[in-house]
């Protein structure tokens, strides 16, 4: 497998503070915008002056190269795709927003809207003997990057095929496609260029002052550890209208494992032994 | 109780697509943000005309008011406190911000910077017969106040504590308390008070077209229903230095019942029927 390649240092997404936490590879960024199940998409609001706030919409969304389809995510380029209604606030942005800009290279010339993408997991409640000390296991990626309307139209196939698949695998293509023209029209994607980026991951047990590891009083009264946290993704309830009587084994098959994966995940972060956690 | 108030309409906070999802009620606002493991917290960059994208961090924080500690969350003013290293580039903001303001009617006239605070829960993934009328259960809050940091001693102290509690409640008199003077003075509190709020929920199963319900060939082949999705606090890992044998009461109740309600609340959302969904 190729060695990672790395997002460029860029001073809005340099990590100052436990900067051991961070990383800037590509493979670390584009895992956790797969893996956090939804995307926290913010952006300017049109004029500071009158309205000096930022709004930030959770939307759901895939990582993928439609240039280069089987990309490796340690090493390649990838944009990340996000889906809604055409007529959404997010979606008009980029024709709207006085923001907007043709700087991001892209092949059609849409205009585009500077936005901040950011994808948090949860793996674990991590309890000290103090509160100062609590922490959380989690993983997280900062993106900035310019978000542009996708107007071609493999890649908006290309694109919500693979959003549809980020949710549950396979199910595209199990699904009654391709998509009606209304279907399509009504639909838009908006792809965003990632321009830099940063990751976060905290990852171990509760870190105590020798102070309080040494105070009996404390120690004998205090549980500390750690609570993992995760996703489970539960039984299949049927619809009313659906003739399938047996859940697929795409669903499934897919459904353990991710479960059994999460669970897996956020028990052994818990036990990563942390170095120089001492004071 | 109480009839539960609403947040005021604002452009920048009025659902206008699917509207029917919408609420502004303090109970649905306040609910959400209580019951989201993170809040995304949004922020302008210094300098938008040398760099042009806002920025968001994930947070752990909790909702609540200092002058009130029991308010109801139907019915009164709640505001928002996060924690953070005081060194951290969020607590260094409303002191470093040209957006700062004194807007925000702020007792100790402490600078408070334009934000924007965003609280999700997936609670399913809604599988239809086509891509195109697949859908998310969730719950989402999105709010846009000014934030400060809180200079008041014994209001700092009232936020640590609900913080604390707000990830495992009973936490904070379960552990060595009262803080230190390093330790406090190495922690900021963030206050954010609510300028304005939405909130979406989603629930109910798929909904499809009337020409794919009519459409042997797809109904026969392609399952739909809901993943109830959840979070789950897995069984605690003793930290290495633990020395308390059991798991203490306060943890193990609040774990099962929390784990409970999430499986009830994400297995119902799926159950809700929908109104005027069929085309």
């Amino acid at each position: 497998m190729a060695e990672s390649a790395t997002y460029p240092l860029h001073p809005r997404s340099t990590i100052r503070r436990k900067h051991d936490r961070g990383a800037y590879d590509y493979l670390t960024v584009h895992s956790i915008l797969r893996d956090a199940p939804i995307l926290h998409i913010s952006f300017l609001p049109s004029d500071i002056s009158d309205d000096p706030f930022p709004t930030t919409l959770p939307m759901i969304g895939a990582v993928a190269s439609f240039s280069n389809p089987n990309a490796d995510p340690a090493s390649e380029i990838l944009d990340i795709y996000v889906h809604a209604h055409s007529a959404s606030r997010l979606m008009k942005l980029p024709s709207s927003s006085p923001h907007a800009t043709d700087v991001a290279d892209d092949e059609d010339g849409s205009p585009a809207v500077p936005v901040c993408v950011c994808a948090t997991l949860i793996d674990g409640f991590v309890l000290a003997l103090t509160p100062f000390n609590h922490s959380c296991n989690y993983r997280s990626a900062i993106v900035h990057g310019y978000a542009s309307v996708v107007t071609d139209e493999p890649e908006k196939n290309f694109a919500l095929h693979r959003i549809t698949d980020s949710v549950v695998p396979q199910r595209w293509d199990n699904t009654r496609v391709p998509p009606s023209k209304a279907e399509i029209t009504s639909t838009s994607v908006l792809k965003i260029k990632i321009e830099s980026a940063s990751a976060k991951i905290h990852v171990g047990g509760p870190g105590d002052d020798r102070k309080d590891l040494k105070d009996e009083n404390v120690t004998e009264n205090v549980w500390t550890g750690v609570l993992p946290v995760y996703q489970v993704i539960g039984d299949a309830i049927p619809g009313e209208n659906n003739k399938v009587q047996k859940v697929p084994e795409y669903i499934g098959t897919w459904r353990s494992q991710s479960n059994l994966e999460a669970e897996k995940y956020a028990r052994e972060a818990a036990l990563v032994e942390e170095k120089k956690k001492k004071r």
